[in-house]
């Protein structure tokens, strides 16, 4: 019988990581837990090296989101897209910024083709980065996938403000972590 | 607080319109399905005017997908990212072709950059497309975002086959009705 269901969660630690009230100023605040998240997501054993969280625009934590795509057996389960779908569903807008002047995702890694198509659709103004795509693929086995020539040219024409290289060494350090403990790629 | 948890469902509709047994021989038969989900969405009130379904190798239908947008306040509920959800939940497996030949994807509209980038890890062998994107922006105010230049290429260059215009008209049909109906993108 067809499924109609979907459940995913987010580990029970991101609530001890990530409590309430805490203020996060400025871009190194912000991607200092999107790292912790990957980070902590690796010592768990709950999933990929990847972690992600989301801002309002009073810099107030919307939502987080780590990469579950083993232990829920859910390709789309990446940090970034469990981030936009916790966020949503707490606000109960499809998108993010309806309302809102400005609203941050930090993301631990460069996008994947997936998250980086999803983040046009989600409703945020600005996207922190911390390791690069080639740090990503030169670090771990992981796959970025295809994407447009100009991928930041394209977020910032429609009015997505790109910052790349927010602590690019300690996120590569999670990368590189991973990748000598734990290890395979899926 | 943080919300963990994220429920997405199906209309109660997809059960009666895709019932178990059914065998789905060839492109147009697995295409007629998808278009005809799209159909029905707007017709319930349940979403947008997409739809898509996924097949295994016996061309035994795994899952359905509708858009689910609006009514469940996510901006991932695209038809595609619910029929790699609950293929995926169903099978347990989060590379659908880990084990199995040929598992084909069928979407009444060409995928958008989010569900286009999805396509790379879902694990699909063949993606079969009704209306272009074309058809999408021009019959609809909905946007398909930015892609690679030579989209299908990519997805060729990873051994996805990509077959388009599948039953093209029947699935313009139903964007000309959704717009001339209901009609307002989000």
């Amino acid at each position: 019988m067809l499924y109609a269901q979907i459940h995913l969660t987010l580990p029970a630690w991101v609530h001890e990581l990530a409590p309430d009230g805490v203020v996060y100023a400025g871009d190194q605040a912000k991607m200092q837990l999107a790292i912790e998240l990957s980070r902590r997501n690796i010592d768990a054993g709950s999933g990929g090296p990847f972690g992600a969280a989301i801002f309002d625009s009073r810099d107030r934590l919307l939502s987080v989101g780590v990469n579950r795509v083993v232990p829920q057996s859910c390709s789309v389960a990446h940090a970034e897209m469990m981030a936009f779908m916790t966020a949503q569903a707490r606000t109960q807008r499809f998108r993010l910024n309806e309302g809102e002047d400005n609203v941050t995702l930090a993301t631990s890694s460069q996008p994947c083709c997936m998250c980086y198509g999803a983040s046009f659709w989600a409703g945020i103004d600005t996207l922190l980065i911390g390791a690069r795509a080639e740090d990503v693929m030169s670090l771990t086995e992981f796959d970025e996938g295809p994407l447009p020539t100009d991928w930041a040219g394209e977020l910032e024409a429609r009015s997505i403000r790109v910052r790349r290289d927010i602590l690019r060494e300690s996120a590569c350090a999670v990368l590189r972590h991973y990748s000598e403990s734990a290890g395979a790629a899926y």
